[in-house]
């Protein structure tokens, strides 16, 4: 059977990377590389440092386009059902490639386990593929590291969301995919710790009221956005102590 | 100004070590190595094997003794606050060794903001001091990719609790320290992925309907616990889809 390594490579410094994750790349006999379009080339980017860096043998690495999501199709459900479709048969094409009873690697952001399709779209692949998860820093450790601060309250929970999802923060809550600003809806009393392009030398924080550095953010974001083209950014919200 | 780094080393597999743990290791001048009582000699080993491994350098280990929480305290947070004094104190004379505008490292058990009081403890240390944290994979991390599943739906919520705080599950929930195994209150007819142990030689993984697998997990803790003398373990609850 093949084996597929699913690899989480952290979220944006290579440092992130831990000795497992370098330890199955240089396992792999391929690594299947995403092109993710001209504006997140810099994405592309750390994944070459990254395989430049800490890949020593010479693996065959196999590019592969993303297909983009149909944000129009009015059932969101639906929308990324169709997407995980192509990307099965994607998937199953860089199967096909890998030698038998060989192991090829997917490189994923942050850890595999959050907010991330490629478990799931392998799930669709026909081939029995055996699935080895190596887990990786997430853009929530971070967040929390770049602020130095504790996640949690005292055995408090932490909720983490999406911005689509986000409503009337009880729980400390961390947002995730907000395209939308959802913060700026939020009570202006909260606590925000924001963060952006963590871990990369372009990592921007905010931190404060909601109320006295919302504006800040925004100003800052839509700035950052344009410049470079894309922006991937986290928060967490908690009430004031 | 003295620099405290404050390193996540994961949670079990020496292989969990970030490039940038390793290296803040081999920056610092001392490095503090609690002694957390013959029961849990298992991980005074992981940090000693993590040491020998990969830091390169010599530098001065300083061993310290961890108080204990009064648990028979009834107000918990008084409790938790008179220990993190004492353990403030115990902090404020590690850093009184480390030499000045020097470095010294705490090793924190996964990510060092998760469930960890390191960073709230280092707040009461009077000695001015520059903080530093590297992010560490946590037990969720080890969990999920240990059952080689995503933590979330597909763009759905997660909440991480502790077994003190878990309610009724409406949200896919983590739960942690949870010494009295509050998923046997839980709906039989949730879903539970289950790990203790992650990531050393030693896991134990349960998965199925809570309904079906909570005896097999109360024996299986049950007995790993006598066997090991602690245990350490987290699960993740949902509603079946
Ligand atoms: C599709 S999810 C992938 C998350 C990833 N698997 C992880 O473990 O962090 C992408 C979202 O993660 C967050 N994110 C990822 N990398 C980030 C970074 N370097 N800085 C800020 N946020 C980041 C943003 O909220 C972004 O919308
Ligand atoms: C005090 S918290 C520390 C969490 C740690 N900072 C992290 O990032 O995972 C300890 C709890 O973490 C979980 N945990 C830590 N290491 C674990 C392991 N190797 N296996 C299972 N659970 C673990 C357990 O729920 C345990 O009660």
């Amino acid at each position: 059977m093949k084996t597929i390594l699913v690899v989480g490579i952290g979220t944006g410094s290579p440092d992130h990377m831990t000795m497992a994750a370098i330890e199955a790349l240089n396992r792999a006999d391929v690594l299947f590389v995403p092109d993710k379009g001209a504006n997140k080339a810099d994405l592309a980017d750390i994944r070459r440092t990254i395989i430049a860096r800490f890949v020593t043998g010479a693996p065959r690495q196999i590019g592969y386009a993303v297909p983009r999501r149909d944000a129009a199709n009015p059932d969101y459900g639906q929308g990324v059902d169709d997407w995980h479709d192509a990307l099965g048969r994607i998937f199953g094409d860089l199967i096909a490639q890998v030698p038998d009873s060989g192991a090829g690697a997917f490189l994923v952001w942050g850890d595999p386990g959050l907010y991330d399709s490629t478990l799931r779209i392998l799930e669709r692949v026909d081939t029995p593929i055996r699935v080895e998860v190596i887990p990786g820093i997430t853009a929530i450790q971070a967040l929390t590291a770049a602020h130095g601060i504790a996640l949690n309250r005292i055995g408090e929970p932490v909720l983490i969301t999406t911005g689509r999802q986000l409503g009337s923060v009880e729980t400390d809550t961390i947002v995730m995919l907000d395209g939308r600003l959802a913060f700026q809806e939020a009570d202006p009393d909260l606590q925000i710790f924001w963060g952006a392009y963590l871990g990369t030398p372009d990592q921007l924080l905010i931190a404060g009221r909601l109320g006295d550095v919302a504006e800040d953010i925004v100003a800052t974001r839509t700035e950052a956005r344009a410049r470079h083209g894309w922006i991937m950014d986290t928060y967490l919200l908690r009430k004031a102590q």
